[in-house]
């Protein structure tokens, strides 16, 4: 059964059994008015780019999606997740058992991290792809890239690198005897990382509970999607700071670490969506003591003319470092 | 200038411009929490099968997406617009100059009716396309598509037609003859119904104002995107009744009447973006006089087992009226 063959309002019909029931039926969606700011957000996800189904089943796609979004939320400060739209485009040869995986693993993230269908919206195109906005409620405060200041502590909520382990292990890319090298399990949870990844909606709740008493709410950060060290990069750039990274203590997964690639992948492999956060000394000691797997990486420091804001260096170096960010273009 | 050229960090740098400054510095937008409910729409316009080179320029594109997710916002019932999220997808050797022309369009749809840019996403890919998302502020009540009720006028809060007729313009889809036989006023119309649709806000000003003292709010109602007979079929599905049209009077501009496709495309030349409306006929009565342009053009009336709930029917005639809707698979 083909798109084609179920024609546009069909495949509506099939949609909207993804949402609560009547939620598709408008041109809209309403949202009742909650006590807490809406945070909104819009990625769009497009095969070949940003999915493939030679490295994921359909329902991965759709939970990558959402989880994609829901880290965004996640790293904006939100601590619930309200809902999705979705805007599906895909070639009229497209099997409906592809969308049906797709809204499955979006359905899944939203079952497991809060919020609904609340709309959407479908086409034919040359490609497939899905452009997901995602609305969240704003927890007890705003996590700001620009919010870090220097002296902070930068600590991440996880380990980097796994998703990109799973990516090259997906498509074949490392050498046989590699592979072969790294253990059942490793493989296991590289793969996973790269098909379901999690928001950390679990860390903003954390960051709350952890704020010292009567400190002020002030948390720079971002989430890692883009990689690791473009997510320091950036708090360090929004903070007109340098962040210093602790080569000794950087997020890496002690098997992943064994391998030759594995500091480059926790650096700048990407779509690990992990928090990044700048935060004072005594707040970043709580989160540490109240969210396990978190770490601190670093701290942000004084720009100056030999190393600029925005710029990375390791720690007790005077010399930037240069990791290569992934350019979409 | 192509988007390869300038990579994924100088053309978010470039976009920002479009947006208040700072809005698209972090991961996501806050939404400060008005008093009025929220509502969200998405939107996907894919060249080739929404917008075209060949009839319209960049700007034109940007004001027609951003004017047809306005529509479905006034189409449940949005008095103000707060803002629209932009999801863009562009092969790497898409020239700049036609992102700007988009955005471009884009602002001044919002210049006009109110909103801001609150945020978005970019990626290559094989095709041209936008995916928007809308979001609006409800005003004095929602319009549901389920809201009718059998005895209620249908109206319209303008013309049809003159979209398609533009289209057809543009893709000299005419005889020569008779395009040659057509005035330069009507062309010059219909090509700006086309590229430059009005998303119908004030009309749901015009439809609070209205309001019969004392009455309560219940308005069905969708916008006519799909084309009108679509959307008073929408009207009636939701109300389980039958839409009664009044063929002497439907909503179509006098010159396109005079055409043999006027009809047809009046009922099913889509992109219209006019609201189409059930009220009780006093709440009718006072709309056609409050809003310069709308036109009762129908009743809803009981279904039965000939006539269904959302076919129908020309006024004083048992048969039903057949008229195709467009799907885009």
């Amino acid at each position: 059964m083909l798109l084609r063959d179920l024609g546009e309002w069909e495949l509506l019909r099939r949609l909207a059994a993804y949402a609560p029931p009547g939620q598709l039926e408008d041109d809209a969606a309403i949202l009742q008015p909650g006590s807490a700011p809406l945070v909104v957000n819009t990625d769009v996800l497009v095969e070949g780019v940003h999915f493939s189904d030679a490295t994921m089943a359909p329902a991965d796609v759709g939970w990558r999606a959402a989880a994609a979004n829901l880290s965004d939320l996640a790293a904006m400060g939100c601590s619930g997740v309200v809902g999705l739209t979705v805007g599906l485009v895909a070639p009229a040869d497209t099997p409906w058992a592809w969308v049906e995986g797709v809204y499955g693993g979006l359905s899944e993230a939203l079952r497991q991290h809060g919020g609904q269908l609340l709309g959407g919206d479908c086409s034919g195109g040359a490609q497939r792809l899905l452009a997901i906005t995602a609305l969240g409620a704003l927890g007890a405060g705003a996590i700001r890239r620009g919010d870090g200041q220097a002296g902070d502590w930068l600590l991440s909520s996880g380990p980097h690198g796994l998703s990109r382990l799973g990516l090259a292990l997906l498509l074949q890319e490392l050498p046989a005897a590699q592979a072969q090298g790294l253990s059942a399990d490793l493989q296991q949870r590289a793969i996973a990382a790269h098909r379901r990844p999690t928001p950390r909606l679990d860390a903003v709740a954390a960051l709350a509970a952890s704020r010292p008493a009567g400190a002020p709410w002030r948390v720079g950060g971002t989430d890692s999607s883009d990689g690791l060290a473009t997510a320091a990069a950036q708090v360090a750039r929004g903070a007109g700071c340098v962040a210093e990274l602790d080569r000794d203590a950087l997020p890496i997964d002690p098997a992943l670490a064994q391998l030759p690639q594995g500091e480059a992948w926790c650096l700048a492999g990407g779509e690990d969506f992990e928090l990044v956060l700048a935060l004072t000394p005594a707040w970043g000691e709580a989160l540490l003591a109240a969210l396990p797997g978190s770490q601190r990486i670093g701290q942000l420091i004084r720009a100056s003319a030999s190393a600029p804001a925005g710029s990375l260096r390791w720690q007790g170096s005077k010399q930037p470092l240069e990791a290569a960010g992934y350019s979409h273009f």
